[in-house]
Protein backbone atom coordinates (compact mmCIF):
# COMPACT_ATOMS: atom_id res chain seq x y z
CA UNK A 1 0.00 0.00 0.00
CA UNK A 2 1.32 3.69 -1.01
CA UNK A 3 0.99 6.75 0.74
CA UNK A 4 1.90 10.45 -0.08
CA UNK A 5 4.95 9.39 1.66
CA UNK A 6 6.12 7.82 -1.21
CA UNK A 7 6.07 10.53 -3.13
CA UNK A 8 8.28 12.60 -1.38
CA UNK A 9 5.72 14.56 0.87
CA UNK A 10 7.02 14.55 4.55
CA UNK A 11 4.43 12.98 7.54
CA UNK A 12 3.20 16.62 8.58
CA UNK A 13 2.85 17.57 4.76
CA UNK A 14 0.79 14.29 3.94
CA UNK A 15 -1.68 14.72 6.36
CA UNK A 16 -2.58 18.00 5.54
CA UNK A 17 -2.86 17.26 2.20
CA UNK A 18 -5.17 14.33 2.89
CA UNK A 19 -7.08 16.49 5.05
CA UNK A 20 -7.39 18.93 1.92
CA UNK A 21 -8.60 16.15 -0.23
CA UNK A 22 -10.87 14.99 2.00
CA UNK A 23 -12.75 18.06 2.09
CA UNK A 24 -12.16 19.25 -1.78
CA UNK A 25 -13.09 18.48 -4.87
CA UNK A 26 -9.93 17.76 -6.55
CA UNK A 27 -10.02 17.19 -10.35
CA UNK A 28 -6.71 16.16 -12.39
CA UNK A 29 -6.69 18.19 -15.45
CA UNK A 30 -5.75 15.53 -18.00
CA UNK A 31 -4.84 11.94 -17.43
CA UNK A 32 -3.87 9.72 -20.68
CA UNK A 33 -4.92 6.94 -21.81
CA UNK A 34 -3.93 3.92 -19.65
CA UNK A 35 -3.18 6.26 -17.33
CA UNK A 36 -6.85 5.68 -15.59
CA UNK A 37 -5.44 2.34 -14.21
CA UNK A 38 -7.26 0.21 -16.17
CA UNK A 39 -4.00 -1.14 -17.76
CA UNK A 40 -2.25 -0.47 -14.75
CA UNK A 41 -4.06 -0.68 -11.51
CA UNK A 42 -1.16 0.71 -9.49
CA UNK A 43 -1.74 4.45 -11.23
CA UNK A 44 -5.45 4.13 -9.97
CA UNK A 45 -4.26 2.97 -6.89
CA UNK A 46 -2.10 5.98 -6.25
CA UNK A 47 -5.07 8.77 -7.55
CA UNK A 48 -7.11 7.11 -4.42
CA UNK A 49 -4.63 7.61 -1.77
CA UNK A 50 -3.90 10.98 -3.49
CA UNK A 51 -7.81 12.01 -3.17
CA UNK A 52 -8.53 12.86 -6.77
CA UNK A 53 -12.35 12.95 -7.11
CA UNK A 54 -12.55 13.72 -10.77
CA UNK A 55 -9.99 13.33 -14.52
CA UNK A 56 -10.39 14.94 -17.99
CA UNK A 57 -9.73 11.80 -19.13
CA UNK A 58 -8.08 11.25 -23.31
CA UNK A 59 -10.42 8.90 -24.74
CA UNK A 60 -9.40 10.27 -28.24
CA UNK A 61 -6.03 12.49 -29.93
CA UNK A 62 -4.36 12.76 -32.91
CA UNK A 63 -4.32 9.11 -34.24
CA UNK A 64 -8.44 8.94 -34.27
CA UNK A 65 -10.71 10.39 -37.03
CA UNK A 66 -14.50 9.92 -36.16
CA UNK A 67 -15.18 6.07 -36.55
CA UNK A 68 -11.73 5.47 -34.31
CA UNK A 69 -12.58 7.85 -31.89
CA UNK A 70 -16.26 6.19 -31.54
CA UNK A 71 -14.37 2.95 -31.03
CA UNK A 72 -12.40 4.31 -28.20
CA UNK A 73 -14.81 6.12 -26.72
CA UNK A 74 -16.99 2.40 -26.34
CA UNK A 75 -14.07 0.65 -25.52
CA UNK A 76 -13.34 3.31 -21.94
CA UNK A 77 -16.64 3.31 -21.58
CA UNK A 78 -16.69 -0.53 -20.88
CA UNK A 79 -13.63 -0.48 -19.04
CA UNK A 80 -15.17 1.83 -16.51
CA UNK A 81 -18.27 0.15 -16.17
CA UNK A 82 -15.89 -3.12 -15.08
CA UNK A 83 -14.14 -0.99 -12.36
CA UNK A 84 -15.59 -0.31 -8.73
CA UNK A 85 -13.49 2.66 -8.40
CA UNK A 86 -14.81 4.33 -11.07
CA UNK A 87 -17.84 5.72 -12.58
CA UNK A 88 -18.42 8.39 -15.84
CA UNK A 89 -19.27 11.34 -15.58
CA UNK A 90 -21.25 14.02 -17.83
CA UNK A 91 -22.29 16.57 -15.30
CA UNK A 92 -20.97 18.35 -12.05
CA UNK A 93 -23.94 16.43 -10.57
CA UNK A 94 -22.04 13.10 -11.29
CA UNK A 95 -18.85 14.34 -9.90
CA UNK A 96 -20.12 15.51 -6.49
CA UNK A 97 -21.97 12.07 -6.51
CA UNK A 98 -18.72 10.06 -6.94
CA UNK A 99 -17.08 12.28 -4.23
CA UNK A 100 -20.12 11.13 -1.81
CA UNK A 101 -19.82 7.39 -3.22
CA UNK A 102 -15.58 7.67 -3.31
CA UNK A 103 -14.92 6.91 -6.59
CA UNK A 104 -13.41 8.92 -9.37
CA UNK A 105 -15.64 10.53 -11.88
CA UNK A 106 -14.26 9.61 -15.22
CA UNK A 107 -15.26 13.10 -17.65
CA UNK A 108 -13.96 12.14 -21.22
CA UNK A 109 -12.07 14.35 -23.03
CA UNK A 110 -10.39 14.63 -26.75
CA UNK A 111 -6.88 16.01 -27.03
CA UNK A 112 -7.29 16.65 -30.31
CA UNK A 113 -10.50 18.37 -32.48
CA UNK A 114 -9.47 15.95 -35.38
CA UNK A 115 -11.98 13.42 -35.18
CA UNK A 116 -14.55 15.74 -35.40
CA UNK A 117 -13.10 15.79 -38.97
CA UNK A 118 -15.33 18.41 -41.63
CA UNK A 119 -18.63 17.77 -39.93
CA UNK A 120 -20.15 19.92 -36.97
CA UNK A 121 -22.77 17.05 -36.71
CA UNK A 122 -20.16 14.97 -34.81
CA UNK A 123 -20.05 17.33 -32.08
CA UNK A 124 -23.76 16.73 -31.11
CA UNK A 125 -22.55 13.00 -31.54
CA UNK A 126 -19.48 12.95 -29.07
CA UNK A 127 -21.34 15.52 -26.74
CA UNK A 128 -24.39 13.23 -27.02
CA UNK A 129 -21.51 9.79 -26.03
CA UNK A 130 -20.55 12.04 -23.18
CA UNK A 131 -17.63 13.82 -24.21
CA UNK A 132 -17.25 17.17 -22.32
CA UNK A 133 -13.59 18.39 -23.26
CA UNK A 134 -11.97 18.81 -26.72
CA UNK A 135 -8.58 20.45 -27.15
CA UNK A 136 -8.45 22.12 -30.53
CA UNK A 137 -5.85 20.79 -31.40
CA UNK A 138 -2.64 18.42 -30.51
CA UNK A 139 0.93 19.34 -32.05
CA UNK A 140 0.14 19.58 -35.56
CA UNK A 141 -2.07 22.01 -37.83
CA UNK A 142 -5.86 20.58 -38.11
CA UNK A 143 -8.55 21.46 -39.90
CA UNK A 144 -9.29 23.90 -36.87
CA UNK A 145 -6.26 25.77 -35.86
CA UNK A 146 -2.75 25.13 -35.53
CA UNK A 147 -0.93 23.41 -32.85
CA UNK A 148 2.49 24.45 -31.36
CA UNK A 149 5.00 22.54 -32.63
CA UNK A 150 4.06 23.21 -36.23
CA UNK A 151 6.33 25.10 -38.82
CA UNK A 152 4.06 28.31 -38.92
CA UNK A 153 1.41 29.66 -36.69
CA UNK A 154 -2.12 30.89 -37.33
CA UNK A 155 -5.45 31.72 -36.00
CA UNK A 156 -8.46 29.09 -35.74
CA UNK A 157 -9.66 29.05 -39.63
CA UNK A 158 -13.35 29.73 -40.39
CA UNK A 159 -14.33 26.03 -39.59
CA UNK A 160 -12.54 26.29 -36.53
CA UNK A 161 -14.72 29.27 -35.52
CA UNK A 162 -17.57 27.19 -36.27
CA UNK A 163 -16.32 24.24 -33.98
CA UNK A 164 -16.31 26.72 -31.12
CA UNK A 165 -19.15 28.35 -31.13
CA UNK A 166 -20.98 24.78 -31.72
CA UNK A 167 -18.99 23.81 -28.82
CA UNK A 168 -20.25 26.48 -26.43
CA UNK A 169 -23.44 25.92 -27.45
CA UNK A 170 -23.75 22.16 -26.63
CA UNK A 171 -21.19 22.62 -23.42
CA UNK A 172 -18.17 21.15 -24.47
CA UNK A 173 -15.28 22.82 -23.01
CA UNK A 174 -12.76 24.05 -24.91
CA UNK A 175 -8.58 22.87 -23.78
CA UNK A 176 -6.10 24.96 -25.31
CA UNK A 177 -3.50 23.45 -24.01
CA UNK A 178 -1.45 21.92 -27.09
CA UNK A 179 -2.39 25.05 -29.25
CA UNK A 180 0.29 27.71 -30.82
CA UNK A 181 0.22 31.36 -29.46
CA UNK A 182 -2.09 32.59 -32.51
CA UNK A 183 -4.67 29.57 -32.00
CA UNK A 184 -4.83 30.34 -28.33
CA UNK A 185 -5.70 33.60 -28.02
CA UNK A 186 -7.89 33.59 -30.98
CA UNK A 187 -10.03 31.19 -29.06
CA UNK A 188 -9.96 33.01 -26.00
CA UNK A 189 -11.53 35.94 -27.57
CA UNK A 190 -14.03 33.91 -29.54
CA UNK A 191 -15.12 31.12 -27.12
CA UNK A 192 -18.21 32.80 -25.37
CA UNK A 193 -18.02 30.42 -22.30
CA UNK A 194 -14.65 30.17 -20.02
CA UNK A 195 -11.76 28.01 -21.79
CA UNK A 196 -8.75 25.88 -20.43
CA UNK A 197 -4.90 25.17 -20.48
CA UNK A 198 -5.89 21.27 -18.54
CA UNK A 199 -2.19 20.40 -19.17
CA UNK A 200 0.13 23.83 -19.52
CA UNK A 201 3.03 24.82 -17.75
CA UNK A 202 4.50 28.75 -17.54
CA UNK A 203 6.41 29.55 -20.33
CA UNK A 204 8.04 32.17 -18.19
CA UNK A 205 9.74 29.18 -16.02
CA UNK A 206 10.06 26.87 -19.22
CA UNK A 207 9.45 27.51 -21.99
CA UNK A 208 9.24 23.59 -23.10
CA UNK A 209 9.45 24.77 -27.13
CA UNK A 210 6.39 26.87 -27.29
CA UNK A 211 4.08 24.60 -25.42
CA UNK A 212 3.71 26.12 -22.40
CA UNK A 213 1.21 29.45 -21.77
CA UNK A 214 2.85 33.05 -21.76
CA UNK A 215 1.86 35.27 -18.71
CA UNK A 216 -0.63 37.20 -20.95
CA UNK A 217 -2.38 33.71 -22.22
CA UNK A 218 -2.63 32.73 -18.22
CA UNK A 219 -4.21 36.47 -17.82
CA UNK A 220 -6.21 36.28 -20.73
CA UNK A 221 -7.62 32.60 -19.57
CA UNK A 222 -8.22 34.14 -16.02
CA UNK A 223 -10.51 37.03 -17.40
CA UNK A 224 -12.06 34.88 -19.42
CA UNK A 225 -13.79 33.43 -15.68
CA UNK B 1 -22.71 23.30 -85.19
CA UNK B 2 -20.38 25.55 -83.20
CA UNK B 3 -17.63 27.42 -84.41
CA UNK B 4 -14.66 29.76 -83.27
CA UNK B 5 -16.43 32.48 -84.74
CA UNK B 6 -19.40 31.97 -82.10
CA UNK B 7 -16.81 32.98 -79.38
CA UNK B 8 -16.51 36.55 -80.79
CA UNK B 9 -13.26 35.65 -82.73
CA UNK B 10 -13.08 37.92 -85.95
CA UNK B 11 -13.02 34.92 -89.14
CA UNK B 12 -9.31 35.18 -89.78
CA UNK B 13 -8.11 34.65 -85.99
CA UNK B 14 -10.62 31.88 -85.88
CA UNK B 15 -8.56 30.16 -88.88
CA UNK B 16 -5.59 31.25 -87.39
CA UNK B 17 -6.30 29.80 -83.90
CA UNK B 18 -7.60 26.73 -85.80
CA UNK B 19 -4.33 25.76 -87.58
CA UNK B 20 -2.38 26.50 -84.52
CA UNK B 21 -4.17 24.36 -82.64
CA UNK B 22 -4.80 21.57 -85.13
CA UNK B 23 -0.47 21.32 -85.10
CA UNK B 24 -0.14 21.80 -80.89
CA UNK B 25 -0.73 19.48 -77.97
CA UNK B 26 -3.16 22.29 -76.39
CA UNK B 27 -4.07 21.54 -72.64
CA UNK B 28 -6.93 22.96 -70.31
CA UNK B 29 -5.41 23.73 -67.06
CA UNK B 30 -8.45 22.81 -65.68
CA UNK B 31 -11.83 21.99 -65.87
CA UNK B 32 -14.68 21.42 -63.34
CA UNK B 33 -16.84 18.37 -62.75
CA UNK B 34 -19.33 18.00 -65.07
CA UNK B 35 -17.73 20.34 -67.13
CA UNK B 36 -16.31 18.03 -69.80
CA UNK B 37 -19.71 17.31 -71.03
CA UNK B 38 -20.46 13.98 -69.89
CA UNK B 39 -23.94 16.28 -68.49
CA UNK B 40 -23.20 19.02 -70.70
CA UNK B 41 -22.82 18.09 -74.47
CA UNK B 42 -22.65 21.62 -75.73
CA UNK B 43 -19.22 22.04 -73.06
CA UNK B 44 -17.78 19.04 -74.99
CA UNK B 45 -18.64 19.94 -78.85
CA UNK B 46 -17.22 23.23 -77.69
CA UNK B 47 -13.64 21.99 -76.26
CA UNK B 48 -13.49 19.66 -79.60
CA UNK B 49 -14.10 22.21 -81.99
CA UNK B 50 -11.76 24.99 -79.70
CA UNK B 51 -8.79 21.81 -80.20
CA UNK B 52 -8.36 21.29 -76.94
CA UNK B 53 -6.28 17.62 -76.42
CA UNK B 54 -6.09 17.24 -73.09
CA UNK B 55 -7.51 18.65 -69.56
CA UNK B 56 -7.13 18.70 -65.64
CA UNK B 57 -10.25 17.32 -65.11
CA UNK B 58 -11.37 17.91 -61.18
CA UNK B 59 -12.76 14.50 -60.02
CA UNK B 60 -12.51 15.27 -56.36
CA UNK B 61 -12.29 18.62 -54.10
CA UNK B 62 -13.22 19.81 -50.94
CA UNK B 63 -16.35 17.99 -49.76
CA UNK B 64 -13.96 14.69 -50.77
CA UNK B 65 -13.00 12.35 -48.42
CA UNK B 66 -10.52 9.42 -49.28
CA UNK B 67 -13.84 7.38 -49.62
CA UNK B 68 -15.54 9.64 -51.81
CA UNK B 69 -12.80 10.47 -53.85
CA UNK B 70 -12.55 6.74 -54.79
CA UNK B 71 -15.98 7.18 -55.53
CA UNK B 72 -15.82 9.92 -57.79
CA UNK B 73 -12.95 8.90 -59.69
CA UNK B 74 -14.94 5.25 -60.86
CA UNK B 75 -18.01 7.40 -61.78
CA UNK B 76 -15.98 9.91 -63.26
CA UNK B 77 -14.11 6.96 -64.86
CA UNK B 78 -16.96 4.74 -66.40
CA UNK B 79 -18.59 8.26 -67.90
CA UNK B 80 -15.20 8.65 -70.11
CA UNK B 81 -14.98 4.86 -70.97
CA UNK B 82 -18.68 5.34 -72.33
CA UNK B 83 -18.00 8.51 -74.60
CA UNK B 84 -16.42 8.00 -77.79
CA UNK B 85 -14.75 11.47 -77.84
CA UNK B 86 -12.62 10.96 -74.66
CA UNK B 87 -10.21 8.89 -73.06
CA UNK B 88 -8.29 8.78 -69.82
CA UNK B 89 -4.91 9.41 -69.51
CA UNK B 90 -2.27 8.66 -66.84
CA UNK B 91 1.08 9.86 -69.08
CA UNK B 92 2.17 12.24 -71.91
CA UNK B 93 2.30 8.97 -74.15
CA UNK B 94 -1.44 8.77 -73.57
CA UNK B 95 -2.03 12.40 -74.18
CA UNK B 96 -0.02 11.90 -77.68
CA UNK B 97 -1.91 9.03 -78.39
CA UNK B 98 -5.30 10.67 -77.83
CA UNK B 99 -4.11 13.48 -80.48
CA UNK B 100 -3.43 11.23 -83.23
CA UNK B 101 -6.90 9.88 -82.42
CA UNK B 102 -8.68 12.90 -82.80
CA UNK B 103 -9.64 12.38 -78.85
CA UNK B 104 -9.31 14.40 -75.82
CA UNK B 105 -7.31 13.36 -73.12
CA UNK B 106 -8.45 13.40 -69.69
CA UNK B 107 -6.18 13.73 -66.67
CA UNK B 108 -7.53 13.02 -63.69
CA UNK B 109 -6.85 16.01 -60.80
CA UNK B 110 -7.83 17.45 -57.41
CA UNK B 111 -8.27 20.43 -56.24
CA UNK B 112 -7.69 19.86 -52.66
CA UNK B 113 -5.79 17.19 -51.03
CA UNK B 114 -8.27 16.72 -47.95
CA UNK B 115 -8.72 13.25 -49.94
CA UNK B 116 -5.64 12.34 -48.54
CA UNK B 117 -6.64 12.26 -45.31
CA UNK B 118 -3.88 11.96 -42.62
CA UNK B 119 -2.55 9.23 -44.46
CA UNK B 120 0.33 9.61 -46.90
CA UNK B 121 -0.04 6.05 -48.30
CA UNK B 122 -3.43 6.95 -49.73
CA UNK B 123 -1.58 9.17 -52.34
CA UNK B 124 0.09 5.63 -53.84
CA UNK B 125 -3.53 4.36 -54.11
CA UNK B 126 -4.75 7.63 -55.98
CA UNK B 127 -1.66 7.71 -57.91
CA UNK B 128 -2.23 3.43 -58.70
CA UNK B 129 -5.92 4.70 -59.71
CA UNK B 130 -4.24 7.32 -62.23
CA UNK B 131 -4.48 10.60 -60.56
CA UNK B 132 -1.66 13.14 -61.23
CA UNK B 133 -2.57 16.43 -60.61
CA UNK B 134 -3.34 17.23 -56.54
CA UNK B 135 -3.92 21.08 -55.55
CA UNK B 136 -2.18 21.19 -51.97
CA UNK B 137 -5.44 22.97 -50.97
CA UNK B 138 -8.88 24.35 -51.54
CA UNK B 139 -9.47 27.86 -50.53
CA UNK B 140 -9.31 26.49 -46.73
CA UNK B 141 -7.06 25.58 -44.14
CA UNK B 142 -6.36 21.39 -44.66
CA UNK B 143 -3.97 19.69 -43.08
CA UNK B 144 -1.51 20.33 -45.62
CA UNK B 145 -1.72 23.75 -46.02
CA UNK B 146 -3.64 27.52 -45.91
CA UNK B 147 -5.93 28.09 -48.75
CA UNK B 148 -5.94 31.85 -50.14
CA UNK B 149 -9.21 32.34 -48.55
CA UNK B 150 -8.83 31.76 -44.78
CA UNK B 151 -8.51 34.05 -41.52
CA UNK B 152 -4.80 33.85 -41.58
CA UNK B 153 -1.90 32.36 -43.24
CA UNK B 154 0.61 29.99 -42.85
CA UNK B 155 3.62 27.22 -44.71
CA UNK B 156 2.98 23.82 -45.61
CA UNK B 157 2.40 22.01 -41.91
CA UNK B 158 4.66 18.96 -41.36
CA UNK B 159 2.46 16.69 -42.87
CA UNK B 160 2.31 18.92 -46.15
CA UNK B 161 6.35 18.83 -46.48
CA UNK B 162 5.55 15.07 -46.91
CA UNK B 163 2.93 14.98 -48.85
CA UNK B 164 4.51 17.24 -51.61
CA UNK B 165 7.79 14.72 -50.78
CA UNK B 166 5.79 11.62 -51.97
CA UNK B 167 4.00 13.59 -54.60
CA UNK B 168 7.27 14.18 -56.42
CA UNK B 169 8.61 10.49 -55.51
CA UNK B 170 5.31 9.24 -57.24
CA UNK B 171 4.91 11.46 -60.07
CA UNK B 172 1.96 13.59 -58.73
CA UNK B 173 2.34 17.04 -59.68
CA UNK B 174 1.36 20.07 -57.07
CA UNK B 175 -0.63 22.50 -58.25
CA UNK B 176 -1.09 25.76 -56.25
CA UNK B 177 -3.89 27.61 -57.80
CA UNK B 178 -5.64 28.09 -54.50
CA UNK B 179 -2.90 27.93 -52.38
CA UNK B 180 -2.45 31.27 -49.55
CA UNK B 181 0.99 33.12 -50.51
CA UNK B 182 3.00 31.72 -47.80
CA UNK B 183 2.03 27.71 -48.88
CA UNK B 184 2.36 28.50 -52.81
CA UNK B 185 6.06 30.08 -51.93
CA UNK B 186 7.05 27.15 -49.57
CA UNK B 187 5.58 24.67 -52.00
CA UNK B 188 7.75 25.72 -54.59
CA UNK B 189 10.72 25.34 -52.45
CA UNK B 190 9.75 22.08 -51.12
CA UNK B 191 8.92 20.80 -54.19
CA UNK B 192 11.77 18.96 -56.18
CA UNK B 193 9.76 19.01 -59.07
CA UNK B 194 7.91 21.72 -61.17
CA UNK B 195 4.87 23.25 -59.76
CA UNK B 196 1.62 24.37 -61.59
CA UNK B 197 -1.22 27.09 -61.13
CA UNK B 198 -3.52 25.68 -63.39
CA UNK B 199 -6.35 28.01 -62.81
CA UNK B 200 -4.59 31.54 -61.42
CA UNK B 201 -4.65 34.86 -63.14
CA UNK B 202 -2.18 37.67 -62.48
CA UNK B 203 -2.74 39.56 -59.32
CA UNK B 204 -1.28 42.55 -60.79
CA UNK B 205 -4.05 43.09 -62.98
CA UNK B 206 -7.01 41.68 -60.76
CA UNK B 207 -6.55 40.75 -56.87
CA UNK B 208 -9.53 38.45 -56.58
CA UNK B 209 -9.01 38.47 -53.01
CA UNK B 210 -5.42 37.01 -53.15
CA UNK B 211 -6.39 34.09 -54.75
CA UNK B 212 -4.25 35.42 -58.40
CA UNK B 213 -0.77 35.61 -57.76
CA UNK B 214 2.09 37.83 -57.75
CA UNK B 215 4.55 38.44 -59.96
CA UNK B 216 7.41 37.04 -57.82
CA UNK B 217 5.34 33.70 -57.42
CA UNK B 218 4.79 33.64 -61.10
CA UNK B 219 8.47 33.97 -61.84
CA UNK B 220 9.26 31.31 -58.96
CA UNK B 221 7.17 28.97 -60.61
CA UNK B 222 9.64 29.80 -63.77
CA UNK B 223 12.31 29.27 -62.41
CA UNK B 224 11.43 26.08 -61.04
CA UNK B 225 11.03 24.69 -64.66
Amino acid sequence: MLGLYDFGLGRDQEQRAKDLHEKAIVIDGLTFKDGLGLDYPKDLERMRIGGITSVNYTVAHFPHNFLEALKEIDKEKEGISKNKYLCFAKSAKDIRKAKNEGKIAVVFGFQDAKPIEDDLSHLQTFHDLGVRIIQLTYNAQNLVGMGCCERSYARLSYFGVQVVEEMNRLGIVVDLSHCCDETTMDAVDVSKDPVLFTHSGVRALCNAYGRNKTDWQIKALAEKG
